[in-house]
Formats: structure tokens, sequence, C-alpha cells
């Protein structure tokens, strides 16, 4: 679908340009900027198709995309006065990239005829995976263990799609539906801080 | 065998919930505490089967492991009030694991007709590198290389096994064989606090 | 060719003995030692054929390479009194390795009849990779994301290579001219102290 393909372009520049910040802010250089930027762009994408044994790899066979998020990292770099003052809406495109990616990793593991809990699993890496790879390189505990529902967010949508597709619903009626319902369970969580509690444990490890 | 994929579930169980108990450390949340238990119990094996291109992996072919290790670790989070009293038997079943998880990447490497050297280092990924990961993403320098004698329990089992296969013996005999005394390396490792040497070099690196 | 065999054995001893001093550093043990100077050695070329499905990998092929590797480590262990002697010798096998294993990344994706950029991108994974798991097994922010035209120098290595075959030249005269400017390129940076921009963002994540 053509619409899928277009917002997977806006996903993987978004990514890309988040990514690019979190390097800014460690003082990497740029070409480890534009290395941040596509390995998070397309990391959850290719440890998926790692994983399904799914090859060529989405960037193997269509190298454009790394010379998009190569740009974008670039275009970071020059914009970075103005980022600040679009915080909200790469919150928002951000928000855009998880769900998209979730869909495209669905349709993958469909694709594949796995069973259908895999494919709520490949949405979930597709999603994910990009953002966990970038806090492992700028040496962080990954986000996605920590806050923000944001795997969470990833399953629900994946959830929604294959249940649509499963009572035989209309495909890109579903599709916009599990696209919407995910971008409006993460944009609530955002704005209201919304959290999976967290589980504290004290005791040493002796 | 059905000893050996008894002893598989009682693995991942272990590795799920000593898993769990450091994301808690962390203060990780719920998603996180399931993610980062899935990881550390099936990841060795994982990262086995994409270095050694075998495919699927187990738990795209089997998802029920999947809900395994991630009621194991909900089940952590329900139970860690009690967790510390259980630490010794949690110990134990960490060293069961790590033994089982070797014999069954020797297995994988051995049906592949891999040269010895590299069925032991098959039995090595499987067994250790879940731990590995897990520490990976809850930014540790990796336990394996710093202490314990993990990966030697590991390399011990996975030769006994090896050159007991190698010499005729009946197959029962040598993974018995082979599963005790790893095992019994490893608990006394821990009881005696057995070491390798460190190295330790503390010049600049200018 | 030959010389290429020699170059890339000169190449995985040197890494994996610069990786040793690394551990050593953070006091790991003997096994730590070995696992970390073979994963440093062969790992660049393993990411790439994992992403590139290019099986078996070459230490699956030829576990003699782990052999060399892991003698190589322990032999940094028993030289260390004398290793610092030899810093700037290492200095300039190290970058004979970044060099070397670019080729011969180059070389692969070649094989696989991948687009150029692909076939760039696969001699700078090659070079480059090695690093980079090393520094997040050792808990540090990578050094090629940081500092010192690591991955530069290796895109330069590959754009000549790829260019020079493009434009029909003789083999090996390409080969050479690829390796010496690479090499000369990197040394003039360790030399001079060349970086690329770093880019500085102080913004925070709100």
């Amino acid at each position: 679908m053509i619409i899928l393909s277009v917002l997977y372009v806006v996903a993987i520049v978004a990514e890309s340009m988040t990514a690019a910040l979190a390097a800014g802010r460690r003082s990497m250089d740029w070409v480890g900027v534009c290395l941040l930027g596509c390995i998070t762009a397309l990391g959850g994408g290719s440890v998926r198709d790692i994983l399904l044994d799914h090859h060529p790899l989405t960037w193997v066979a269509h190298p454009h995309y790394l010379v998009i998020t190569t740009v974008a990292a670039l275009a970071t770099i020059a914009l970075a006065r103005v980022m600040h003052r679009l915080h909200h809406l790469f919150l928002f495109l951000d928000a855009v990239g998880l769900v998209v990616f979730t869909i495209i990793g669905c349709n993958v593991a469909l694709e594949l005829n796995l069973p259908l809990m895999i494919v709520i699993i490949s949405g979930m890496i597709t999603g994910c995976v990009g953002g966990v790879l970038r806090d492992i390189l700028c040496n962080d505990i990954p986000l996605l263990f920590r806050s923000e529902l944001y795997a969470s967010v990833s399953i629900v949508t994946g959830l929604l799609y294959v249940a649509g597709l499963h009572f035989g619903l209309n495909h890109e009626l579903v599709m916009s539906i599990a696209l919407l319902s995910g971008l409006t369970l993460r944009m609530l969580a955002l704005r209201f801080k919304w959290n999976m509690p967290k589980f504290i444990y004290n005791r040493d490890e002796h």
C-alpha cells in the first residue's frame, strides 16, 4: 500500500533524527551521528529479518533507504538550533514510526505464515529494537525496559491488527484502526505520563 | 530424550527468573522484566542458531516457550518477597541451565556435522550468551568475562560429551556423565569461590 | 591472493592482542581475555556474514582461526610487561587490520553481486564492527562513534577499491593502491590527531 510506504519513509527519517540528537548529547563525531541514525532507523527491521531468516534485508535490497537516513542525520546537525522547537512534532513522528514499523513487522511474519504470536512479536521487534540498539550504543540501559509504554503500544497495535485480519475485516480498515489506536494510546501515554508498574527488588546479589 | 526436554524447561524458567531479579534491581517496568527474562532464557540458543544458520529459531517454531518464560518472569514479581530464601536453589537451577543448554547446543552442531571444535563452542554459546545479553541490557560488563568459571564449566561439559561420543560410549551414559560433571564443577566453583586467574593491565591507552 | 591471506592472519592477531589489553584494563579473567580477543578479531566478519546471509561464517568453516586468536590473546597475557614498548607497532598493525578487513569485506559483497553502496558498507562493517563489539562488551561508548577517522578510513579504502575495479584497472594494482592509501590516511590521522568534527547538542531530553 502506498500510504504505508510513505509513512515508512517518514518513520525512518524521524527515527534517524531523534537518534542524531542522542548522538549529539554524547558529542559523537559526524560519522558517528550518521551511523547511529542509520542503525536506529533500520536496526529493528534488520534484527527481525535475521531472527526470521528473511533475506535480503531491506537496506541491502534498497540501499537508497541508507541514503535517506544518512541525509536525515546530517540535516539534524544543520538544524540543531531549531530542533528543540520541533520537540513535540518529533514525539508525534516517533509515535508514527512505532506503529508503522509494528504493522510492517506483522506483515513480514504473516507473509512467512508464522504463528500469530510470532506475528505480534515480529511487529514489536520491528517497532522497538532500533531504539534498544541506540541506547546500547550510547551506553544507557534501554529506555524500552524502563518507561513509557513503548513496547506495550506496539503489542496493542499488533494485537488489534492480527485480530481484525483474523475476523476477516477489510485489510485497509483494520490497518487504519490499528495505526490510529496505537498512535492515540502512545500520545495519551506521553501526555498523561502513563507508565507500566515498575518491579523494584533491592536484595543484594550476595 | 524426554529428560533433556524436561530439564530444558526447568532451565529456561530458572534463567528467566534470575534475569527478572536483575531487572528488579534496576527498577525496570513489568514489560522490561518480561522482555529481559525471555531474552536471557532464549537468547543463547537464538545467537547460536543465527551464527550456525540453523532456522527456524526454537521460539519461532515453538512459541509456547515464550509463554513459559514470560509467566516465569511475572511469577518472579509476585514471589519477590520470598525469592531471597530460594537463593541457593536458584544458584543450583542456574547451574543446571548452564550444563543443559551446553549439551543441547552441542547436539545442534553435531546434527549439522560441524567440526568438533565448533560443537564445543556451540555448546558454550548456548550456555553462556543469554547471561551476556542480560548483562549488556543491564549496562554491566558481562559477568562471564570476569568471574566464576562460567564459560570454563561449559567448555569442560562439552569436551566430556564430545570425547565420550567420539570413543563410541553409550549416548545416554555420556550425556549423564557430562551433565553431572559440569554441575559438580560449577557447584564446587561456587562453594569454594574458585576463579580463573585475572589479567590485570594498568598501562594507559595514551 | 596469498598476500591478502597472510595479511588477514596478521590482522586478526593484532586485533586479538589489542582487545586482550583492553580486557586487562578491566581485570577480566583469562577466559574473558580469550573470548574478547576472538570476538573482536572475528566479530566484524561474522556480523557482515549474518547481515548478508553469507554462510558458513569464516570461523565455522575454518576453526583454526579461533585457535590463532585464542593463542594471540594468551600470548598478550604472557607478554604484558613488554607490550607498552610495542605500542606504536600495534597502532600500525591495527591500521593494517582495518584496511585488510575492509578489502576482504568488499570482496565478499562483490561475490554476492550486491549494489556498490552495499559493497562499501560491507567493507566498513568488516573493518569496524569488531571494535564496536569490544567496546560494548567493555561497557564503553564505541570509539568508532567518537574519534579517529576509523570509519572514514574504511569508507575511503572501500571507495578507492570499488572505483578502481569499476574503471577496469588491474585487480592487484587497485587493491595495493586502496590498501596503501587507507593505511597512509590512518597513520596520518593518528600522527596529526585528525578528527571528524563533533556534533554537540546540549538540550535536555525533557
